[in-house]
């Protein structure tokens, strides 16, 4: 069984990770670490890096529970939802795993954009977080 | 641990009982099977009865399978998603399960209300299936 987490190092990706983190334990899964830059003239080199550092983080936390993972820094003029789905897609993934919120300006919690994409164009199922 | 699983007799939320047993198997967790109807004045006798042979369905597709099973039907005047989410608060749920299709007039794949007020409101992780 195969797990791809959307991470983007805020705290609602860490609440995703580990979630992932206890499915790949119970289904004895390998999991999927993807964060996604878009890739313009605005992507900055300390942009990649900070993401290259989170997923430093991710693989670790995964091996120190003894997961199998793999981690992919992902820039290629996609939204991180049309990314998310192309891997899954690519990898034969059987579960995506995403933060679903997002504040609106009036202080409403309403669906980010990447959660929805993802949830209604994923080859399998997703699992959100909030 | 503890699954929730809202069932109303579809082909999508027979898809969300499977995964929802797969997932039982592999945490060692209960499943509780849910079937919420509105109930006021256009709430018929056989709505109910089919209501209640989708559980009794549900309850031996769970049993068969050797997942501890509960099956509940919910008439308190409530959408679907308010039962859901309510249930899962009331019940220390960990995790549910919930169909998300919609097809829109059009034709277009949309988010069907269920699925997102469970999303937004649920106390726990949701796991979406299409």
């Amino acid at each position: 069984m195969r797990i791809l987490v959307g991470y983007d190092g805020s705290n609602q990706s860490k609440d995703a990770l580990d979630l992932a983190k206890k499915h790949a334990l119970a289904f004895g899964a390998k999991v999927y670490v993807v964060t996604s830059l878009f890739g313009d003239k605005q992507t900055m080199p300390q942009e990649i890096q900070e993401a290259e550092q989170g997923l430093e983080y991710a693989k670790k936390f995964m091996a120190e529970a003894g997961v199998s993972v793999e981690t992919h820094l992902l820039i290629r003029g996609a939204s991180p939802g049309e990314d998310l789905v192309q891997f899954a897609k690519d990898n034969q993934i059987d579960q995506i795993v995403v933060g679903v919120k997002k504040v609106s300006p009036v202080g409403k919690l309403i669906f980010g954009s990447t959660a929805r994409h993802v949830i209604l164009n994923a080859p399998c199922p997703v699992l959100t977080v909030k």
